[in-house]
């Protein structure tokens, strides 16, 4: 369905970026703020018209902080007795129960929405309408949320390009406290460590704390509204976290004093391996940066004989086949002319290297 | 100085390219390792010669695991009774302790060294001249260390084309537990948490905890070592980390508590600020990806007329000058024709926006 109309209240980053994706799909926008030298911004920037529009649009989309979603639906229900409400907050429960204390006719008419793009930058400046193209945009609807409501809200995500997932506003909440809120406390936390550091020590810093800490930077207002509506689901996995973080602590403990028995040191080490090992395991679950699946390795061995620059050859053909090796490995029986070099390639590159390297007479399999 | 010949012990990603450095350089490089194999790779991937030279080299760099490195130093200076010796371990007082061990005259010829690049690939095959390029290379000269030795540890820091620190190893420790080894944990006990949860919930990762658990992927084995062999310098940081996550876990069971009287929830969500805060301060101080200072921004405030349009021609103009707006206030007394639009920018780009929008008419200071 498509829709003709729409009213966003709230002409942050978010508010600002559905208006402007919205505009450019063909719907009439208004958009309107507390602030309404933001909204004007917003305007300017082709996010619509400012104010509210003459008649009832077919939906508000309410992009204000998740605590304040009830009493703008509370207000603009009110006017607008048919039109559908749609949100943008980081949460879902608390909305989705504010606006069910109003009475079924309005819980009805409502189906909470998040769409899951970076909240690193702020405010209208930084609105783009395509923030949101092949980002998941989870729709959390309630139990009484109605067909018609889903679909306008569905019609809001489809405008965007964004990825429709659809799931109960508890499951939303707890899946946004692992893969969201955990990690931007947890990267506020290791940042936080480094305010009172002299300069040559914080100089050293390279990718990896850089990484890390990248979305420590983000608004701590906006993060500690997230988190505050949210604390029920991220409290879980904050504990969680500290019973781990408590068995590395004691294990450290175990191996700063280097007089404990080595028995208790070879616990203590596999104690910190476990946790790292676990740190691979999840972080391999994580989907690949356009949302498909991590990247999965396959091994080609080459029969290779003792002479020299044969790797130095092997490596030239691989290039040439635009195949990049990720890692090697040569498997050498001692006084044997004869070995085993193990390639490992992405799995999509194993048909173009085999091929490379057989056609240059080398004996492959894979 | 530069070095005739050097001797590189261990063809793990590290080692291996130091060796391509260094014979890019013009210096004559033997490499070996236990592993013959991954020997013979380095040496054709461009690593200098397998094995050991027939006179007695200007340097030894040893590149084995912290705990290893003592061992390796014991055995070569009992064969090379002149030569020079560096390490390129993730931590330096345990091998510095080690070499000091084995008495004054080894001990004056050993310099500690840390090239500081990532290590989230490992082995010959990912191994690269480059590597070092523009990183910070700490050196960390012991009581006992000779001039003539830290003259060609420097020398070896130069051929890779690496940034020259210099600083105690305890200080070098400490550095790296807080920009390094920390960060490492802290990144695989957040993707731990994601191991078990299902598909679709981990589908909704988005870049926030794509960037924070990047590092997680590392070699658990490798960090197993790395955070034993720095346990003292780690587990202060670790217990500081703790009591601030106590305190966000106390403050996020007040606000999931929501009977909780509202002088407490709001002490509570000035808790969770607090730590958010000290996030944001902690990120300014990393400096930026080339070294150089984090990013200082700008406002530049223009005297806005209310007509429509004008917004959009100052966005124009700031974008036909190739200013990038980073954010954008726009402050207007009500019922007064005349506003003030504020815009923040890189402090580099002042200048050219004052000109641009000035030479267009607008009233603008900075």
């Amino acid at each position: 369905m498509s829709l003709q109309s729409a009213l966003v209240v709230g002409a942050g980053l978010i508010g600002t970026s559905v208006a402007m994706a919205l505009t450019d799909a063909g719907t009439a926008v208004w958009i309107e703020d507390v602030d309404q030298g933001r909204a004007r911004v917003a305007s300017e920037l082709g996010a619509g018209r400012t104010g509210r529009p003459p008649e009832e649009p077919d939906i508000v989309i309410v992009a204000v902080p998740p605590g304040a979603v009830g009493s703008v639906v509370q207000e603009l229900s009110g006017i607008y007795l048919r039109c559908i409400f749609t949100d943008v907050a980081s949460v879902a429960s608390i909305p989705q129960a504010d606006v069910e204390s109003l009475g079924h006719d309005v819980a009805q008419r409502f189906v909470g929405g998040h769409p899951m793009s970076g909240l690193e930058r702020s405010g209208p400046a930084a609105a783009r309408a395509d923030l949101f193209r092949d980002r998941p945009w989870v729709l959390t609807p309630g139990r009484e949320s109605s067909q018609r409501a889903l679909g306008r809200a569905r019609a809001v995500v489809a405008a965007c390009g964004a990825d429709l997932v659809e799931m109960s506003p508890q499951r939303h909440d707890e899946a946004v406290a692992l893969v969201s809120h955990v990690p931007q406390l947890v990267s506020s936390l290791t940042a936080a460590r480094l305010e009172d550091q002299p300069e040559d020590l914080v100089a050293l810093s390279g990718p990896g704390v850089r990484d890390v800490t990248r979305i420590a930077a983000s608004d701590p207002d906006l993060w500690t509204g997230i988190l505050d509506a949210n604390a029920s689901a991220v409290l879980p996995v904050v504990e969680d976290l500290r019973r781990q973080l408590d068995d590395v602590a004691a294990a450290l403990a175990t191996l700063a004093s280097r007089g404990a028995g080595s028995d208790e040191q070879e616990q203590a080490r596999a104690s910190v391996r476990r946790a790292l090992a676990g740190g691979v395991r999840g972080r391999a679950r994580i989907p690949g940066k356009h949302g498909g699946r991590p990247t999965q390795f396959a091994v080609v061995t080459v029969v290779v004989a003792d002479q020299p620059g044969e790797l130095a050859r092997i490596f030239a053909a691989a290039a040439a086949a635009s195949v990049n090796i990720e890692d090697v490995t040569l498997e050498h029986a001692s006084g044997h002319p004869l070995g085993s070099l193990l390639l490992q390639v992405q799995a999509g590159s194993v048909g173009a290297l085999v091929e490379a390297l057989s056609r240059e007479g080398w004996t492959v399999h894979s």
